[in-house]
């Protein structure tokens, strides 16, 4: 694609770009500005502009964007139409959450199988998509072409089910278990999913807006307290 | 704290910091240096000085950093020691995973319930948090002392729900919906879980990777061909 380097939160932003986009899309929308776009997503115009520019020259001077473009320019870029296949592994309460309710198809990925630990769950279905045997796990990825395995197990089992994939040849792990892996080959990616660290991200900002909010009330007060003093009232 | 404008990723980056440093405790570790502990998380050593730098000097010169010490003024940045309070809306597959699994108190999160449409979950339990009616979250929220609601909803109820938790003076969200929500209130903080989107730029990750290891291939190819030539073979 010739864009290396590429700022990681830019690569972040595209996906969220595309799903304005469609929106827009649906509700009729042929084209938008830089400074509507950035309104609805809470972004500057520049932002997005610097960030597309990564990726070529899509809007025109006095027009904007045509909203149908950039969404296939964008999809193309985020390799959407490139059929990448996954595997799921540990079909517990987060795995199921996945299977039943993620739009894996919406992000271009199609989701073969998972595979468990649970004999019970063996040969049965979630939302279509079959439980196997973690037994089964090295001889399936042999046998087929997996792009991206899903890490959905207990965190005691993250890093040896995940030496064990990266063994048997996956290279790509999407991984949802909140324990940092890193990875063996040079070619392998792990794309950490940090629920943790999203909700302590949110803890930062609370304290901080809180601090903010104290500090503002704290003047106010005082501000209060200064105006009584200058009418003349005491202060003990 | 006096903190304002540290850059997001920073933000972001410090629970991965806390949580390593809460491995090198449990495995008697009493200090680390820089170099050390970018090489255990895949960061470079002056990435981290730079990002704890934000908040004050941890280390020393040819000590490094004192592991619990930092651990210590971690937990006080991500605002851990601050008793924060949370709600979770819609215990359905994902908000049932986040109640049986998610570590919550590791966060310092307390969550205090969860809320539901379905009458059939209304009084339940789920790993000891009651579930109770929708209909009565603004009387709770009126009545408790709430910090966070955690918003998962199905995407079709996302903005709806983010709006009249927000009417009801809510004024933090975790929102693992994957709808973009935009906040009413200047004091409203959102903070988006991005499924979707982490899902998508690995998409992206593993196409440049593909397309880099194919010029490579290539490019080897090449070579071959050119040796042969060099050589006296002949290419048709």
């Amino acid at each position: 694609m010739g864009t290396a380097n590429v700022p990681n939160p830019t690569i972040r932003r595209l996906s969220r770009y595309l799903r304005k986009l469609d929106e827009l899309s649906a509700s009729g929308t042929e084209q938008i500005s830089s400074i509507e776009l950035g309104k609805s997503l809470g972004l500057t115009p520049s932002q997005i502009r610097q960030d597309l520019n990564w990726f070529g020259e899509f809007g025109r001077q006095g027009y904007g964007y045509d909203v149908k473009m950039l969404r296939e320019n964008l999809a193309d870029i985020l390799a959407m139409n490139r059929n990448f296949t996954a595997i799921l592994v540990g079909a517990g309460n987060l795995g199921k959450a996945l299977m039943e309710s993620f739009g894996f198809t919406d992000c271009g990925v199609h989701l073969l199988c998972a595979f468990d630990t649970d004999p019970q769950k063996n040969g049965t279905l979630i939302n279509d998509i079959p439980i196997l045997s973690m037994d089964c796990v090295a001889e399936y990825v042999n046998q087929h072409n997996v792009d991206i395995a899903i890490l959905t197990v207990p965190k005691a089992a993250a890093v040896t089910v995940a030496e064990n994939l990266e063994g048997c040849g996956i290279r790509a792990f999407w991984n949802c278990t909140n324990v940092d892996l890193l990875a063996h080959s040079r070619d392998t990616i792990i794309e950490n999913v940090h629920f943790a660290d999203s909700l302590m991200a949110l803890n930062y900002f609370i304290a901080e807006r809180n601090d903010e909010i104290a500090k503002r009330e704290n003047r106010k007060a005082n501000r209060i307290i200064a105006d009584f003093r200058v009418g003349g009232g005491c202060v003990v």
